[in-house]
């Protein structure tokens, strides 16, 4: 399958970008090759003296109003010809939008600051969109205040090299990266040699496990893509348990029909904004039938969730403060009036409700009570999860384990 | 930042895995290294010949109840002794099952077989989980007839060497390999070095990405796991938006409300079990208010449907054959009595309910209609997010765009 590599590219530098774009500063490319070479550690802290000093003093001009150097601004000129031209378009960029006025044009300068990050797919392209997401996390400190902002463009689906080289060489004009997962050994091949040749830095983000998968099962990888004709279709017993789960998931939503208690996976509790529901949906797309029971002052709970298994119940809470602003947006937004309002997001309320959870939380010491105050909705269901097969496996080191 | 490395590091040698474990082939370890170095593709082709074929004919001495070697069975004892002296344990493994008897014998020299995977990542995990699934796509043909089965587990939340060094010690007693993502360095690298020393194959997930964007945008990474304190909150305007997405796609659901159709991002339309309401769900946990509407012969849909942008009205299709076996299934789930059952499963039905959708389709020209025969959940998003993110910004290559 290696062969067809060479015949895939050997009209690669026929089609090398037009001299419209920018020529690749050597010294970027130089580090941006050695960040795909897993030997090349220290090479990364000198980064912070140069690079990022550079970047931060360009926002810093940007932010104050003064004028950059043009070659940036060559660059996205470069772009918005090609745009007028018909080719390798897009409108909803921050460089397209370039017109002729001075305020204009600081925009202009403040949206070629923005880095690209291309991701690739033969696929759905979500697990390079969840890598890629991933990886971001580890910049928020840049990425929050706008002193490095980014934008990524997902392309999924790509699987033929036409495509996929049109998408590297835009890349290239962009000065973006690219990072790809493609299981067909070609068309990786093919944009492995395409980013090099075009000095687009690359990352294959399943090229290194698939080759330890194959390596640990002696098994040779398929090479062809999920979705694609031939591969094993999607009605197998987990689609229809996945299926099952959310549909049971949403209707057993905020304490409906108590008497489904019994049949639920997973039991969330807790008082109003905790979450409740994007966690059970969340979890339920994993295969989970989740059923969440709200906690609600002088209301209290279905006499069912007493039945059940009590290894199955979780119980939500959350800082006071924290919960009074989420009730508030939530209040606003829906409308409420002024008396239902401070009912529901009122400081004394929020205390005297969060105290009626913590009381039946504490009757039932073997619910966990699981601290919700800045999780994203995947931390809460990580630490649901993790105890949740740590109780029903009784495994010295809790994790969650599958069998293919 | 690394010089931490050695420190946690330097009793590591003094504790390597017992005797009792299984001494590691040196072949394996051989090609186990040379999975995560890059260069080393040809390596991968030598496999068919040898490994491949080698636990092929494993397999099959396990199904025509042949015995197999002793030094599976002594691995497996080695384990199960670990479990009872109360360290390293799990109730759920297959090799935990083992019991005295003939038959427990060959169910444990099976369960043998299965090759595990660890996991290990200092936050959610599961971006290892993704990637590790999406790489596992790749073994389908083997995976299916259980020719090389496969267990995973997943350790999450691991933030100390400590639990660390445990689990590597595990898995290397256990033959596994190791796919990791630890965003402290210190950790990652010492995973590494845990991993080389122990002979653990493993393959770092996102270092390389995270350093190729550090590269790209010139910004050293924050080295702090996701959730960790000192991160930023998320109480973020997409994750309100995110909230509300999936708030309001489960009121929505199956054709609900009618009147909101204005509202939403995004609208399904579809005969019954065309999966609307999962992809629904999956889209609304990517930010997509969606609504979803039903058509049901002789009932037809709401008029409002007509009156909203056609431009976010996707229309689903489906294989009647496919689409009868998946009703047959809902059918006996929900205890149908015989008269709703066939009117909701039989061919006849089946084929003029489809006929009549396709009507309603054609009379509607604007809508995509999308075939979801063979589709997971996340095929039938990516294609309907494409088609979506295409529509709007009009982009000569469909993309999905998004800024940080």
């Amino acid at each position: 399958m290696f062969a067809r590599t060479s015949l895939g590219l050997s009209n690669l530098r026929a089609t090398t970008p037009s001299s419209a774009a920018p020529e690749p500063n050597p010294k970027q490319l130089q580090s941006n090759h050695s960040a795909s070479d897993p030997h090349s550690e220290p090479q990364l802290r000198k980064l912070k003296g140069s690079a990022q000093l550079n970047r931060w003093s360009r926002a810093r001009a940007v932010r104050s109003g003064r004028k950059l150097d043009r070659q940036n601004h060559r660059a996205a000129t470069a772009v918005v010809e090609e745009r007028q031209s018909g080719e390798g378009t897009w409108r909803n960029s921050p460089v397209a939008a370039v017109g002729g006025s001075e305020e204009k044009e600081e925009e202009d300068e403040a949206a070629v600051l923005a880095k690209s990050i291309y991701m690739v797919s033969d696929g759905t392209g979500w697990t390079v969109e969840h890598s890629v997401t991933a990886a971001l996390g580890q910049f928020d400190h840049c990425l929050v205040d706008r002193g490095c902002p980014v934008n990524t463009h997902l392309f999924s689906g790509i699987d033929d090299s036409e495509r996929l080289l049109k998408i590297i060489k835009q890349a290239a004009k962009e000065g973006s990266m690219l990072v790809y997962t493609l299981a067909d050994p070609s068309m990786a091949e093919a944009a492995k040699q395409a980013c090099r040749i075009w000095g687009v830095p690359s990352t294959d983000v399943l090229g290194p496990i698939t080759e330890a998968v194959a390596s640990h099962l002696g098994v040779l990888p398929s090479g062809v893509p999920r979705g694609a004709p031939g591969r094993s279709s999607h009605l197998t017993e987990e689609y229809f348990q996945r299926i099952e789960a959310i549909e049971f998931t949403i209707k057993q939503d905020d304490g409906a029909l108590p008497q489904n208690l019994h049949k639920a996976d997973i039991i969330l509790v807790g008082v109003s904004r905790t979450g409740k529901t994007p966690l059970s949906t969340y979890l339920a797309h994993k295969g989970y039938k989740v059923a969440n029971v709200p906690i609600v002052m002088g209301v209290g709970v279905p006499k069912t969730l007493f039945e059940v298994d009590p290894e199955k119940v979780f119980g939500l809470t959350i800082n006071p403060v924290v919960l009074q602003t989420i009730r508030r947006a939530r209040a606003k937004s829906l409308g409420f009036s002024e008396e239902v309002r401070s009912n529901y997001s009122e400081m004394d309320h929020v205390r005297e409700e969060l105290e009626f959870a913590r009381k039946i939380f504490a009757n039932n010491p073997s619910w966990p009570v699981i601290e919700v105050t800045g999780k994203a909705i995947e931390e809460t269901a990580a630490v649901v999860l993790r105890l949740y097969h740590d109780r029903k496996n009784k495994c010295s080191m809790p994790r969650i384990s599958k069998r293919y």
